[in-house]
């Protein structure tokens, strides 16, 4: 019997569980325990995993062969990325997409003297949109990549809209144009604005005696989240937001159109369509937590992207295995 | 200023003419020359490269970093795959997929004791739906895959409508069935049968004198090609089928659905929407032999598949300006 592969959760939030969920379903890993901030008493897990405190995690180096960071990307990510890479091999969803950079260099620094592995920005996007960007754009050199996503909840943009004043509640959608879609399908190349490609859509609780036109206004003109995109602002009561809006779904498309030889046209599309957002990012992680495994194994440690990783070692299948039923 | 990657193409049919378009999008490789078992004088290019008959070839070891098989499955690769394996990094997409173990050891054992990087089976099936297939169980072990192609000329299916007596020329388009489409985007698990998968569609131009029905009836009934498929035969006049079916169009889709959690749905499709299926093998091609090349470098000999190319290897831009612009 192979050993399984040992895992560890840092961060016990909807990704978190996410990857819970996704490890009961690879029979060829294991959860050693959930790391948490919180008093590990009052954690309720699905299974029956030990819960235990982040500051402890030390004392498991040598128990664990992939921690999964399941922390945020604008506060936990940036400090617990470096530190715990200089521990253990770590699989994280860092997101930020302007400071993947900065985040890299800073990880490898850590990960590659202690001989860890350390595979960041997992998940869709970044993650497999990323991949699949990058495929489209080497083999179709001639042509041009557009990213669209929903329909799904942007938890960012719902933030943003339970801050404007006279809110007590609400979550935003964003939505692909269907006609802008349906031009890049037909390998179009067309010129879209960020008003063409999406459109957004809120569904928003009053606090009581607020000024319902008032609040529309606020969120429709609000700059960097709104101002940009044709918005539309529904009011509905908080029964019904919860019944109808509780679920997490989201997904996207990647689509690469070029053109080869004498001018012929090329189209490429990746799409999802997701019930679950953390759930599908937590089931990436999972995949890339054996790669890491494995690369570690091979000797490569520091940072990695999932551009770097040779996409067998997700599997676990053997290699011969892999060749024979799915080339 | 970096050197270009030298390139060699063996075999100038469909593909072989594609790869020499795709590599005048690729700048930073060049065409050293095209080998040919034909008379090379009678062989003309897009461009200006040399031609070469395939038996001077041994001459260019050193001075080519990839040759690029461009022969058929059938005959050419079983036999060159292995013998140029060991003179050059070679890319081919063998696409026989119940012999690619053989054929990988085959390769492998010429390759490996040479020192030379043989990526086999590159293309878009297998190749990219490959990857696609493999993502997909990665991701969501608990589902199933479904792979669709069409609509386009399948040129085995092509070959045997030319065969049947009475037929004077023919092409063959093979047609998902929107339906099972359907029911598996929408994450219905459905089982299929071959029928419900697919159809297939012939445009048939008869001898003189031919008998219709007769033709229309041993198409349909015939063993492995149709028989098991709801086929429809059109019969054409030679002009028409000229004008209207030259093109080889192909395309098709890599379609995982899985369930995560407790029972969210998650589907993945991965789809091909393509006017020319030799430019468009030829320009995947192209990709990985800059991989093969890089892997070559990095000192990684033997055989090798898609599934064990990490992805960034595939393009041009330097791992940094990778994780900078797409992740």
């Amino acid at each position: 019997m192979t050993t399984k592969i040992r895992i560890g959760i840092a961060g016990y939030g909807n990704l978190g569980r996410g990857v819970e969920s996704a490890l009961a379903q690879n029979g060829d890993m294991e959860l050693v325990g959930v790391f948490t901030r919180r008093e590990p008493g009052q954690l309720k897990l699905l299974g029956n995993a030990p819960v235990l405190h982040i500051d402890d995690i030390g004392q498991y180096q040598g128990k664990i062969d992939v921690l999964i960071l399941c922390g945020g990307s604008k506060n936990d990510l940036p400090e617990q990325g470096p530190a715990l890479a200089a521990l253990f091999n770590t699989v994280d969803s860092f997101d930020t997409h302007a400071k993947v950079p900065e985040y890299f260099e800073a990880v490898n620094q850590s990960a590659e003297p202690a001989g860890n592995t350390a595979i960041i920005s997992v998940g869709w996007d970044p993650g497999l949109f990323s991949l699949n960007r990058l495929f489209g754009e080497a083999v179709l050199p001639e042509g041009a990549t557009y990213t669209f996503w929903g329909k799904g909840l942007s938890q960012g943009h719902s933030d943003a809209v339970r801050r404007v004043p006279g809110v007590k509640a609400g979550v935003q959608y964003t939505l692909p144009v269907p006609e802008a879609v349906e031009r890049v399908r037909n390998g179009e190349l067309p010129q879209l604005s960020t008003r063409e490609k999406h459109k957004r859509e809120c569904f928003v609780v009053l606090q009581e005696g607020a000024d319902a036109a008032a609040v529309e206004q606020a969120i429709v003109t609000m700059p960097d989240y709104f101002a940009d995109y044709d918005t539309t602002v529904n009011f509905l009561d908080e029964e019904t937001l919860r019944r109808d809006h509780e679920a997490m779904p989201h997904g996207g498309f990647v689509i690469r159109s070029g053109t080869t030889g004498q001018g012929n046209t090329q189209v490429v599309e990746y799409s999802l369509k997701l019930q679950s957002n953390p759930e599908f990012t937590a089931s990436v992680l999972v995949a890339y937590a054996r790669a890491a495994h494995r690369l570690n194994q091979m000797g490569q440690a520091g940072a990695k992207s999932v551009l770097d990783v040779p996409p067998g070692l997700l599997s676990p299948k053997s290699a011969a295995q892999l060749r024979k039923e799915l080339l």
